[in-house]
């Protein structure tokens, strides 16, 4: 097959590394771009460029960031007794979209996976303990996925955060708003029943 | 809400310019450009801004194509008696992908409109109509889409090419293959229903 231009489908192609992306939605992102969008496909070139070799990561939250403290770090008016620890940049995405929280993060970038080589070392943990011994925070909130590993992980920080006097927190888990109890997996709707609260 | 990064925002932002990619969807694809794809994130964004600026039209079928004539075009081995005309690249390539096609293209980059202002000329018909005197072509295949505007396309370029002593062909509608007769639409099945053939 051609489509009469080597450098278009060297496009399609590129394009494949998008998640979710097959060959025939590529084909279609590349016409699209070609006919109607062609001020935005440059634009959007230039800031993934500019993305891929600018985006490091925060020299205190270890967050996605393109300066050496990204803007939530740098942001005086965000509480500094409250540190609310992730998995990933995608979670602390998720909260800061869905919550109200005005803390600051701690982004392990994984979780505890020995057999994937991933230790205390890897999730900067050091650097985390660092900033535990500064004095100013007061609760941790141990924010990492419901997983085995997850779990994991939280349980080892929970440890950490007493050592240094501080009160972890964990997310709470149970029956999610609007969902049906038919729906909701067996582990959870197990747990969510032997945690059930009082009705004044 | 925020991302600790303005650039990652620029880069969620600019990816929507993609079709079917909403902001949930952007979010998923930059952070895993940015966690798993550096280096083909890159590739893409050299790739894009190049096939932005460089890409135009063949200047013999209107195809896109980064040189003055596209590579169907160019290919010497491609049979020069017979003219495809399509609407749209994308049609092109659709042909190219699904039939064993060997002959030339070309490209309408729309279809005969009034109310949208494309007439001939934004179709580039002088374009054909020279093509067409050059008394190479025995064949032009109407590709067009099969719609009000695609058929009434199909109909003028029909009339182009008998005045010009070519004979026009049409592609062949009915039934798709696999298809249940309980799920064709009503149009389709009664065309099919009409030009029914005899069976040997
Ligand atoms: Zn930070
Ligand atoms: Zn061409």
């Amino acid at each position: 097959m051609s489509s009469g231009s080597p450098l278009l489908a060297d496009l399609i192609e590129a394009l494949r590394c998008l998640p979710g992306v097959g060959g025939k939605s590529a084909q279609r992102m590349a016409f699209h771009l070609l006919e109607r969008e062609r001020e935005r496909g440059l634009k959007l070139a230039d800031t993934l460029h500019e993305a891929m070799q600018r985006i490091g990561h925060c020299t205190r939250c270890r967050n996605f960031s393109e300066e050496p403290m990204c803007t939530i770090c740098s942001n005086a008016s965000r509480d500094r007794h409250l540190l609310c620890v992730v998995e990933s940049p995608v979670d602390l995405a998720a909260i800061e979209q869905a919550t109200g929280y005005r803390g600051q993060y701690f982004v392990l970038m994984g979780r505890l996976s020995p057999l994937d080589g991933l230790g205390p070392q890897e999730l900067g943990l050091d650097l985390l303990s660092e900033r535990l011994g500064e004095g100013e925070i007061e609760e941790m909130i141990l924010a990492t996925n419901p997983t085995v590993e997850g779990e994991a992980t939280a349980h080892y920080l929970a440890q950490l955060a007493r050592a240094a006097g501080i009160k972890p927190t964990r997310l709470a888990h149970g029956v999610p708003l609007g969902g049906e109890l038919e729906y909701v997996d067996r582990g959870t709707l197990a747990h969510a029943f032997g945690s059930r609260l009082s009705v004044d």
